[in-house]
């Protein structure tokens, strides 16, 4: 293409497409579900990384986030955000720039997710400008097996005094991963999982309470728990869900959005056209797509829009070969080479990270170009 | 990280690292094999993407490469590189941009995979220049079934009777990518499929040559075929591979390298360690490593230096999930959080797409960093 494209039909291809009035609407209905169960949104930037997204999804406030790379962090930081919650275990390596933040920020947190992370704290408090401390969400692991403190451990109780004791470290929150929400579950169980989430986090609560540590933020996240909530989870008063910005084909499987929801895709054309095989090549390889989601050969990874009886079969650096699904036939004369499809992927946070930049588009009408952060 | 790195314990984590030594050896090993097999070397810059790499592996020449991408081709033409091929079937949307630089290169040369490229070509030659033509690359699909003309179809001899008898066009060369060679196979099935390669597009040549189309290059690609060459490539006068560059754990597994070949790979460190669960927590997710290779969870993806027993079982965005190998046993006190670990990826060109920026090394000092161009 020649010029900055003025419609869909004149992207350049691959490229990662997103509909903002399906963004608005999907940041809109979080900001919706948190205010009738009472609860701040503190959305996870990881899925876009954009100052563009972030301002929609927060309402305007440039306020309440969690980030899961210090660029996010800083970008957002040299764009007005306040209220920054890096979500990653603190380690040594990153108490430079955590320092930074802290003394820049009004409102910085770090996540604190095994013991060790007690002693980096404290060695870095130096760092830190007078009248400043680090405020800290301590990661609890309530039964995941991923990051953070055993729900049930003495160290979390241990961990959480030895930070209020520290007069540079606070305890401002605890935080837990519900990712079981991506297990394929029936709604009775995803109810069920969620009351055994909020009652383990409550008693890790109270359990630090007893020990004289008071917490003011008790957050969840994930998209499918906070896009299907269980009435259960007003308890709690933060969530930090990400992937909604976007929603994607792993999500509408999950049942946590229907079809008009997911608000990207990939954008492209075919290339070749080899009706002798019954493929289709496109021009959306894994550098593309990503790989992500994908579990083997000709798998349901994602899906084409306003065509269900094709699938890509399979990906290559820069190429996809698509065929008719079993027992469906279709005219491969309708699809010439040059012809655009719009692939919806399994994983958008996967996706998303393969582009540097973002082709915004209101229907048929590009509006606008956004560029995430990258990087570490 | 304060400063910039200057050995390999001070690198900031996740990173994709590059061993200049083994990189040399393996560029240097290449063109001893193409030398001794009298074939050129037009090797695929679509792994590594950098101005740095191609100098190496063209040994100074700065001529003769293949691109995945119009990016790359023009990053190349942008440094004075000459004769490149654009590896990538020619379609309506990228004719403004080739036409560009066939105007601008002495040698350029663009790829047709089927008979709708002819038409393109002949409308995009209103935008050539006195005195230019498009040279052209007629893929053959000799029996992988992904994008070019079937051999044994009359369309190729159509097609590049077309393209010889427009003034406009010539055909310079055919290629056929060797993709099976990705199977796991005996040695004497490899040699075999190279035969089966070799006889297929020279039928092609030779029917060509009937039609009267004389071409003057005949070239073949994929790393494992061209590092595991039997003596009947020599029939052929170009190679085309790409991954050699940096291997990886997947040209370890099929023979094409070995371990102390492999020249890149992402550097890690432990983030967090809960023996409770024999599990250590890693850095490096899918954002640092990809998906790509990836069958299904705990599967053999990738290797860690020097940690045999070690695995890596689950990765996430941000997190990848170490554990032990079943049977295996190892002291979890031995990998404390900071932990500084080397994880050579299943494919590298999946991996280096994930970074910005290489950071280069010659044993543990760095060296220099390289910045790969993206996009399309």
């Amino acid at each position: 293409m020649d010029s900055q494209p003025s419609t869909l039909a004149e992207v350049a291809t691959p490229c990662f497409l997103v509909d903002i009035d399906r963004l608005r609407c999907n940041a809109k209905r979080m900001l919706d579900t948190c205010r009738k169960f009472q609860v701040d949104l503190r959305h996870h930037t990881k899925t876009h990384k954009t100052v563009e997204a972030a301002d929609i999804m927060t309402d305007g406030s440039r306020r309440k986030i969690a980030c899961s790379t210090l660029p996010e962090c800083e970008m957002y930081a040299d764009n007005g955000y306040e209220d920054i919650l890096l979500a990653y275990s603190i380690t040594a390596d990153k108490i430079p720039r955590c320092s930074q933040l802290t003394n820049r920020l009004s409102e910085f947190h770090v996540m604190l997710s095994g013991a060790e992370g007690v002693t980096c704290l404290r060695e870095g408090a130096s760092r830190l400008a007078d009248g400043k401390h680090w405020s800290v969400f301590v990661e609890i692991d309530t039964g995941l097996g991923r990051s953070g403190f055993s729900w049930d451990s003495e160290a979390v109780v241990q961990a959480a005094r030895e930070v209020d004791l520290d007069p540079h470290m606070k305890v401002t929150g605890v935080y837990t991963h519900c990712g079981h929400s991506y297990a394929h579950v029936t709604p009775e169980q995803r109810a069920e999982d969620q009351k055994v989430l909020v009652a383990r986090i409550t008693d890790v609560v109270q359990r630090l309470k007893s020990a004289g540590v008071e917490v003011t933020v008790v957050g969840t996240g994930s998209t499918p728990t906070c896009s299907l909530p269980d009435p259960v989870l007003s308890t709690l008063n933060e969530f930090h869900p990400g992937n909604y910005v976007f929603y994607d084909y792993q999500q509408l499987l999950l049942g946590a959005c229907g079809e008009g929801d997911v608000a990207c895709c990939v954008a492209t054309r075919v290339v070749s056209c080899r009706p002798e095989l019954g493929t289709l090549l496109v021009d959306c390889g894994f550098m593309a797509l990503s790989c992500d989601g994908r579990k083997q050969r000709g798998d349901d990874f994602c899906f084409i829009m306003g065509h269900p009886y094709l699938q890509l079969t399979s990906i290559y650096q820069e190429l996809g070969k698509i065929t008719v699904k079993q027992g469906k036939s279709i005219n491969f004369n309708d699809f010439p080479v040059g012809t655009m499809l719009f692939i919806y992927p399994f994983h958008s946070c996967a996706t998303a990270a393969m582009h540097d930049r973002y082709i915004i588009h209101s229907g048929q009408k590009v509006v606008g170009v956004w560029k995430p952060v990258k990087g570490w």
